[in-house]
């Protein structure tokens, strides 16, 4: 008898707050199903999904590595344990692909051997797995994937996080173009300084984005949803990507800009009707490039990684 | 017969959000009487307090400007209107003294004229007088003493303001010591660019510390109230900062940063006792370099400008 979760992907960043925000989505997510075996030690058995480039070897795995660094804490690294890994979602996609394989596989351990650990209490093991892919140790996908809802990670050592308040009707549209971009690449544009003006505006738009989530002001969240830092730095790696943002604001979204490190374009929306429209129109815009895509809509997940 | 308004002294920057938070204190603070004169347009008929310094010219006066403007605005500006400022507090000390003497004008001839303009009405003739001081457009002093609380500018232009939830218990102790810091001195030391790693850290603690007061948890708070970008710049224009700091951390201060653009140093603290107690142990701090001091305790002010 084995247990299978599902971890949800998730928009990093959420235009506004690099690398300390991330926002959870009902789907798509990945499954990891974990069971015991007479076979001592953790194995990976399986991968099917988009995963057929992923390695089955533990330590090169993130969910391999999540749901090692669990087993050593627990001291349980000798019983036997063998993960399926089933991709649901795309690679390299700036949707917390890998990060929700790291947290589906620790709460699926978690659950196999009872530990009665919380989901908080396993977030730095999924951060460990994330660092695999990523080569940091970021939980702005980890925590939202994990724990669901919009989360601020006010401090990566020791990790602190926060989830905000959720307000009601608030839904994404995330749209994923069919077209190769690296995280490392999308990191190596970054410059290693910014204007201290620009400093000040981005702060000014995240605190307000907070405020906005706690008062339920859809309107400020919309003014606030901006990125004046990374985006215009990222958004030449992505064909169109004024041209589909453009089409995402006309459409009535909030606000529209690069989830994590891309390809990925999200869009906030006040109602699932907007998020649709948004979504088409979104999609329409990469479509005059000849670039495919695929459309999620959502409302934000607020319990992230669930036994099911 | 006139209209005496009081208003408070505040905290810029708050040390976590510099040029978009600013907090009000309930003292010290300036009064600005306004009353009906037979001598058509705006005098300033007398000032006193520490501001032998201060220009009597209206178009030179932050309070003459910004009355100046607000009666513009109304088509008023032949009525016959005298001010007399009553500074009760240190210019050049950081705590938003120009602002002071801005919102309280503003409201005064305001309520003189009744015109029924509410204060975030006065608020961006507040900004137009506190630009004569500071040189430019900066509401993280003039909202705060104009509207009490601990207020957010999200956007200088269009003038967008909120204010946060004030936890229960917060206290602030403020030591003005007696060196002289020009703001445009303070400015000048600024680095133009910021590292983006203290960008993302910086953001991290200004978000932490925006949720921190809406879900009144001073913990986070404390933990939040750090300046990575600023004050390592400005702290070596104030003697023994560092020692004042440590000072009022051990007292059991929250947190501990530069007051505006100092040399007032302002610790936030859960309770007037510690307060007091990081309050005098910051004055001994000063103390021991040879440097005089004056201490304000206060709650965070509710209600910022008022008719007395």
């Amino acid at each position: 008898m084995g247990i299978k979760v599902f971890a949800p992907a998730s928009i990093g960043n959420v235009g506004v707050g690099f690398d300390v925000l991330g926002m959870a989505l009902e789907r798509p997510g990945d499954e990891v199903i974990a069971r015991k075996s007479t076979i001592p030690g953790l194995r990976i058995a399986k991968i099917t999904g988009h995963g057929g480039q992923l390695p089955y070897a533990v330590e090169e795995n993130t969910a391999g590595v999540a749901a090692q660094r669990l087993l050593e804490h627990l001291g349980a690294h000798e019983v036997g344990i063998e993960l399926e890994i089933h991709k649901k979602m795309p690679l390299g996609s700036g949707l917390g692909s890998s990060a929700a394989s790291a947290a589906a596989a620790v709460l699926a351990v978690s659950e196999l051997l009872r530990t009665g650990m919380s989901k908080r209490d396993l977030l730095p093991f999924a951060c460990m797995g994330e660092q695999v892919a990523s080569g940091g140790f970021h939980a702005d996908n980890v925590a939202p994937s994990l724990l669901g809802g919009i989360v601020l990670v006010c401090s990566n050592e020791p990790l602190e996080v926060h989830r905000l308040h959720t307000p009601a009707g608030l839904y994404a549209a995330v749209v994923y173009p069919h077209i190769q971009l690296l995280t490392r690449e999308a990191r190596a544009v970054l410059r290693a300084e910014v204007p201290l003006r620009d400093h000040v505006r981005q702060s000014a738009y995240l605190a307000g984005f907070v405020v906005g989530c706690f008062t339920s002001d859809l309107d400020l969240i919309g003014r606030s949803l901006k990125d004046v830092v990374i985006e215009p730095q990222r958004a030449p790696l992505i064909p169109g990507f004024y041209e589909v943002q453009a089409a995402a604001l006309e459409a009535g979204a909030l606000g529209c800009s690069i989830s994590g490190a891309g390809p990925s374009v999200f869009a906030l929306c006040s109602n699932s009707l907007i998020a649709e429209n948004a979504g088409t129109a979104m999609q329409r815009a990469f479509q005059e490039r000849g670039i495919a895509t695929d459309l999620y809509l959502s409302k934000v997940n607020p319990e992230g990684a669930v036994v099911c």
